[in-house]
């Protein structure tokens, strides 16, 4: 991704750019492709049934994430608040999600996937919340 | 908007809607585009550079309003913690806008609009929340 | 929605709204949240194994339409060819769509009510490029 | 990103990955973010009435690779038509956004930088476009 390459060009960034929410608008990117993929997979598996509940939270990890990534990227001024309630929601949504596809790793390669990927993106949206708190 | 007409035929809601849920879906939905107009029009004013700032809230609380409309359509088994998040942070995504577009209410009328919008639909999120608690 | 109220307040259209765009903006608002309502309830269904082509015709309907309403609110100057592309993709994955779920009409209310959400959709897609056309 | 393995692990798909289609996910999605972070680098710039087309040419570009992605992600069955409509209304909007972004690309990085990666996902849609024609 071109992100930190972009964000290093913000008249408001240049030279000081934060790695911490560099990083997790990457991992926001990534895990909503990364869930938005799953969902669809857990939809052509023949037991769809018991992936229901993992589907719809693939869903709004997806849609959390998507935001976050955009909310993230757009430094918005005097808009931190904003920033930080969606980075924790964030969080909380890809928590939950790779609980749940952690339940269907050892069964479907794509939740095994997916779950890292959620947890990869929590743990990013909870530093790039600390690199905020400065 | 078919909201409430589509929730009531849903198999885990039949009889039982949440009024204030319901509710806060239809204004967030309408939210998301009276901001993305707003950011627009802004962008065709002859001052924009006085409307910086408003642009860009406009579009983060079309952003969060549009996951929030999506998050909290989906019923998410047991997924309230994150319905409960995002209520939250399109709270705040739409107190903040609603406080920066007042500032220029006077001088155009589709901020003096999009700030009702988002106050409204700050309103509904929190009544949403509420009703969730019991 | 507030659609209306806020395009006729844009600097670059005052007194000269589009009424078949704007129609096709509140449409396209309304589909995409139709559409994810349908997708969630047909998750709840005990038949799901029969509607996942169902739910996945949702997904792409509500991304597809969520993407068309902001993209033509926004009347980006020159940017026709852009709004005309999404509206025939629009018209496109509503068609599909309400085809899918038509089939279900007779079982599940969501489903007959989404066909004829998208098959509005769908029309006012068409009668807004008729309406660039001139 | 994770697009690759995690679509070779999709039912549907398991050792029959199309590498076009991938390669053009994984652009619309960098795409999608590129462009959310020019629109916000040119509201940060002194001259910022000069860059309002290039702006609104971001945003628009933004909403539909997201869409884009997510679509092109769900391999939705027989739902071909749409991903190739989609495909086509993103290389016609990454088309017009690297034009005008090329048009302040000496003066400004960031629009360098959107350009190219504008061209980049413009060329992975065309390519993806040609790889479902088979």
């Amino acid at each position: 991704m071109h992100a930190r390459e972009m964000i290093s060009t913000h008249p408001h960034v240049r030279g000081n750019t934060n790695d911490a929410l560099i990083r997790c608008i990457e991992e926001c990117y990534d895990c909503a492709q990364t869930c938005t993929t799953c969902a669809d997979a857990c939809l052509g598996e023949d037991k769809v049934a018991d992936l229901v509940q993992c589907i719809r939270l693939n869903m709004d990890c997806a849609d959390v994430c998507t935001a976050t990534g955009a909310v993230a990227t757009r430094r918005s001024g005097s808009n931190e608040a904003v920033i930080r309630a969606m980075l924790e929601a964030c969080a909380t949504a890809c928590r939950l999600c790779a609980e749940e596809c952690g339940r269907h790793a050892q069964m479907h390669d794509h939740c095994r996937i997916c779950a890292e990927a959620c947890r990869s993106c929590e743990d990013a949206c909870r530093m790039a919340v600390q690199s905020m708190s400065h």
